[in-house]
């Protein structure tokens, strides 16, 4: 590629850990972006909780943020991860006041899964494209304001949104490569060896839930 | 699919956490094995650290391991992440001990990413195929015993190895459906929503250093 990879080395990518996140909802993506500050001038990622104790995720992993909402500096980016305490988190005034304010000064809010639900319940999806979880999919669907999309990935000015899980890796490399340029998301993709080998186990995605996305690429 | 879904609800699957292991090498294959806990009569999973105290992975996430070496109970399935601190680990002998005790009893050692050095180092690669992260296959080629394969994935008998970080997804729903059938595999694999988009980004993965699977695919 001959596009010069963007200097973004300044800017600030958060990632909202809450008790109940799902793992790979936050960490493939985390992934993603710390790659892009590694190999590609990309921005630097930070983790974020009610306060910096330590917290369990929906499968038990522990992890310790490194800064508080009341600590966490002006983010240019924000990413929301989901779980099935998403949906708790939508009744958290002090998780979606966070999600709120940092929004109005943010380039993109992002979110993964269930986290869409937050972004909802934050205001941001009015007017808005978004997707979930396939699981999710009627009940994103029943909320005022948001357009669903069976996509899975969606931008829609600066909210980006994903499906399930795994789907927030994806949904970063589209990120990057618009932020940053095709070369960047390469070099991305490149260094976590993110080819997979796209191999559909058994039956289960043939499900009358399966989403858009996945029953045209069948 | 009409196999039906053994219960391997008893059976232990360690995750071995040591300071700079690569996030994303341990928690997408985490994801998928809880997934299996949670929604295939999968085993149970914990983590384990040097000690239970908090340590920074490679790219700055803090983990807090569950179990510590010393309180490990005996394992049927160990996976061990990589990172460039795969290098020391292979001089720790507290760590390489662990890894060759558990190892003795248990059905499989699974490596992601530069993990297979760690494996090598506790003896677990000799007269065996494996693999790693495209930019340690001149190193891993130059280790005696050992022969390198350019896969996504391998497996030799009760070791399976990956390539780099993100591969660690793909081995392990190929452990899934091998330990536990296809039925379980797509159950993990439908509940991530792990069916990726499959876009190549920019030119990178076309350099002379690209490894055979991913040249095989071009």
């Amino acid at each position: 590629m001959t596009d010069a990879i963007p200097d973004l080395s300044t800017r600030r990518f958060g990632f909202l850990c809450y008790p109940g996140f799902e793992e790979l909802d936050l960490i493939g993506p985390w992934e993603m972006a710390t790659m892009w500050s590694s190999y590609a001038r990309g921005p630097q990622c930070l983790t974020i909780g009610p306060t910096t104790d330590p917290m369990r995720c929906a499968k038990g992993l522990a992890v310790v943020p490194a800064e508080s909402l009341a600590t966490c500096p002006a983010l240019d980016y924000l990413l929301v991860p989901g779980g099935f305490a998403a949906f708790e988190v939508m009744q958290d005034p002090a998780l979606l006041g966070f999600v709120k304010r940092q929004a109005r000064g943010a380039r993109a809010v992002l979110s993964v899964c269930t986290g869409s639900f937050i972004l909802h319940a934050a205001g941001l999806l009015e007017g808005r494209r978004a997707t979930t979880h396939w699981k999710a999919l009627p009940r994103l669907r029943a909320l005022p304001g948001v357009t669903v999309e069976e996509a899975r990935w969606t931008r829609d000015g600066m909210i980006w949104t994903s499906a399930g899980v795994s789907a927030g890796i994806d949904l970063l490399l589209g990120f990057i490569a618009t932020e940053a340029g095709e070369a960047a998301a390469s070099q991305v993709q490149w260094n976590a060896e993110y080819y997979p080998d796209s191999r559909a186990y058994g039956a289960a995605h043939r499900d009358t839930a399966a989403p858009g996305y996945l029953r045209a690429a069948e």
